[in-house]
């Protein structure tokens, strides 16, 4: 871990610094956890007490946070991306030992940077090309015929399937799977016969995919992940989706068949949406919520139950198998209560 | 890629030719992106502008259709099956190379067809049998006594588990794993102490497993995936369940222990279903849907919640915690209603 | 598979024999399914008649039924966690074979305890250390830096990255990924900008973790996962969680960002919670429940739609849109009643 002075953060990141800019830093931490030596950051006015308290010996924050605080400063317009970049400078990411490992296979025909890290028991089959200060980590498959761009780090277990391309500066963590087979069935006489799955799964640049994630590859035409889309982990694209660039994703979320998602989505964990939609630029779906129609219009949506004590629970759930039935009642009474006299309070004295 | 013509399709495949049966095919796409050269298919009425306006130089079509297009036509009665069957054809799967890749850790008293082939990195414990023609991608493993029949298609970091049986022509995608421990646990004292799970986990004939799916080996018998069971990526299938044949499973569903599923079944993406349940044959289970009970009939089940904007959600969602005080109002309306006076409006002129 | 006799079991396990305790046992199974030789268990007076039936040559029950049953019996207090030690005396686990495969890649300066395996294809990155007994299944990645502790059992295809901690007797199942990045994004422009997540995942002792579930190392500090924690397959436990000690968790679970979950908890299956929530101890969630509260009291929360025919749900759910339009016409049809004339039949005769 280096050591870098507030001074040094300032020359690399920008900012304003209050306070002592020679303390030496070493490492980040919480407010909460954060020891002398440590960076931390501050957000919002709603941590100023645990920022006034914590043990860190200096702060990245918001410009008009800065004067209220102890300890040395770094005042910026966006805190929480200087501080991703302070963080990347005290704790900098292992640099690519080029070339290939001996325990790795790697065909004769493949294209493989010189300056590409291939880790020990990768597989990378006929016609791959691996770009440019690219790293595969421990036992990662590439599969024939696939394209990886510049700066990528793929994680240990990564299976690429082949033809599959995917751009530069992709971050792919361990046990995802890009470019498996669509779930592509057809009926005939008395079984399921399987559709080939000829299409390829291409993802642009900048994009993360979580561990466990799997994008499948397109039946016929291409399943499409755009710039800059953060999957995070045990999602399912299906095939012949399209994610719109800058779109996020939490974690268990699963994409049926051939939906398309706009640009800078955001999709809350363990959310359903199924095949065949259209979801506009800057939707937000809720965590937890079954999307079952096209929303064409930038927003938030939601579909939860809201959680009850079990006991609760049974009471009021029961209703919901006869709520057409309490809205006829109402219908019912309405129709009745129209047909009374008029109140009787109700009349002039 | 293979060049084939329309009158080479229909000599393997069947069906009748309308127009032009020599015109050269050497791949497939989707209507709206098929370019010369490709074949494309005509499923309903409803994509027949599209198919009008394809640029594909041939189509499969139901027979009722194909008086109507352009494009040269193989006209067929099931033409999503046949088209399979094309695609299969376009894009032949590459050959076994027989034989066992040097970087593969293969235990001496394994049994190994000669025609099968066994991936860089694979490793194969003590007495598995791996069948005539099947393929183990890179990576894989093949637990202690496993069996694989012929003809199986295992991808990359697939895992089968020591003792489990896989019948023949299974096609397994990256990442899935075949008899995990079931999560088998026993309370004892202050903690939880793990119930030995001995059973194994069964597959039979064509079947095939989703990108890291996991299906559980059974606690003490077996847990058993039937002939022709289809399951999409990210699935679960926990110990002892039973997934009668030829029913289809798509993403994110999980199954608890000891549930029996039906023959010829669909269970809709991320459906959820508690253990030791009968579902019938011939069920369908809506996507998102949550399953707490047995279904003894077939037909189609749901419980999902309609998606809102958040806005109608955060209204509407409150009274879903007081379902039964508006039903016991709704009955206490009725009750006043029934002691009051006749409606006016009612009696005889 | 060795023989035992039910006074072998007695012997090691406890409890009071009835009946011929010189039987031979050399396997368990389910009573309907066990044949001569194998031992059942009955831990209920539910399955008595199926015990009175079974094909078992012996039965650990609980005290209360061992007078009812034909079979010679071993009466225990805790008939589930005597008959999980008997299955370990039956089914005994292959003793490590100590060393290091030779197609293992294993940085040179790691401390590997003589006693422990490390499979075929397995890669342990500089600076790791392997405790006494513990086993690598084939082709799993131990990072830099991480530590497993004594008696742990690795399957095929495990990832421990860099830096992580692993207490003693820890079980992790195939392709299970310990210390994955957290999701976190930082908005800078019009992208996400990555925050390196430099916190560890911490894991107690006894932790047993299933198949693809996936665990991320915290954003700054660490992810913690207490002692004797149970997690079954295709679980998320975001960056930053801490999982109290003996809580068991069952499949598809999500738990986002920063939740603490209490100990001795029960989550079910497909259960997600969102982040930054806490849970008490000895809380139980519903399988399919979405919690997004925190819950201060120990209880049992659920949060599911029933299940319907499709028709019904149909009919149903349109109201769930216009549950606040049914509220509030109800309060109208009781302020209409409350200003009607008292009803007839009440007044006094």
């Amino acid at each position: 871990m280096p050591s870098l002075t507030l001074a040094d953060l300032q020359a690399r990141l920008g900012g304003t610094v209050r306070g002592d800019a020679s303390v030496p830093l070493n490492g980040a931490a919480s407010l909460e956890q954060a020891r002398p030596g440590q960076l931390g950051f501050l957000l919002s006015r709603k941590f100023l007490a645990a920022a006034r308290a914590s043990g860190a010996s200096a702060l990245i924050v918001a410009e008009s946070l800065s004067d209220t605080l102890p300890q040395p400063c770094l005042a910026v317009a966006n805190p929480h991306a200087c501080f991703a970049r302070a963080l990347r400078l005290l704790y900098p990411e292992p640099r690519p030992a080029p070339g290939i490992h001996p325990s790795a296979s790697v065909a004769a025909d493949c294209v493989i940077d010189a300056t590409a890290q291939i880790g020990p028991g990768c597989v990378v089959e006929t016609g791959a090309r691996i770009g440019a200060r690219s790293v595969l980590g421990p036992n990662c498959v590439i599969g024939a015929g696939a394209t990886l761009g510049e700066d990528c780090r793929l994680h240990a277990h990564v299976t690429v399937q082949h033809g599959c391309a995917i751009g530069h500066r992709a971050i792919l963590h361990p046990g995802c799977v890009i470019g498996s087979d669509g779930f592509g069935l057809a009926w005939e006489g008395n079984s399921w016969l399987k559709v080939p799955q000829v299409g390829r799964a291409l993802l642009g640049d900048d994009v993360e995919v979580g561990a466990n994630t799997s994008i499948d590859r397109g039946a016929l035409d291409d399943t499409v992940v755009e710039d800059g889309v953060k999957l995070d982990n045990l999602i399912q694209i299906a095939h012949n989706c399209r994610v719109g660039r800058h779109t996020a994703i939490a974690a268990c979320v699963g994409i049926a068949g051939s939906t398309r998602i706009g640009a800078y989505c955001q999709i809350g964990g363990a959310a359903m949406i199924i095949g065949h939609l259209e979801i506009a630029d800057r939707v937000t779906i809720s965590a937890g919520s079954f999307v079952a129609k096209n929303l064409k219009e930038a927003g938030t949506y939601t579909s939860v139950q809201p959680l009850m004590r079990h006991a609760d629970w049974l009471r009021n759930a029961a209703h919901l198998r006869h709520l057409d039935g309490l809205a006829r009642r109402i219908k019912e009474l309405e129709n009745q209560i129209a047909g009374m006299p008029a109140p009787t309070q109700q009349e002039p004295p």
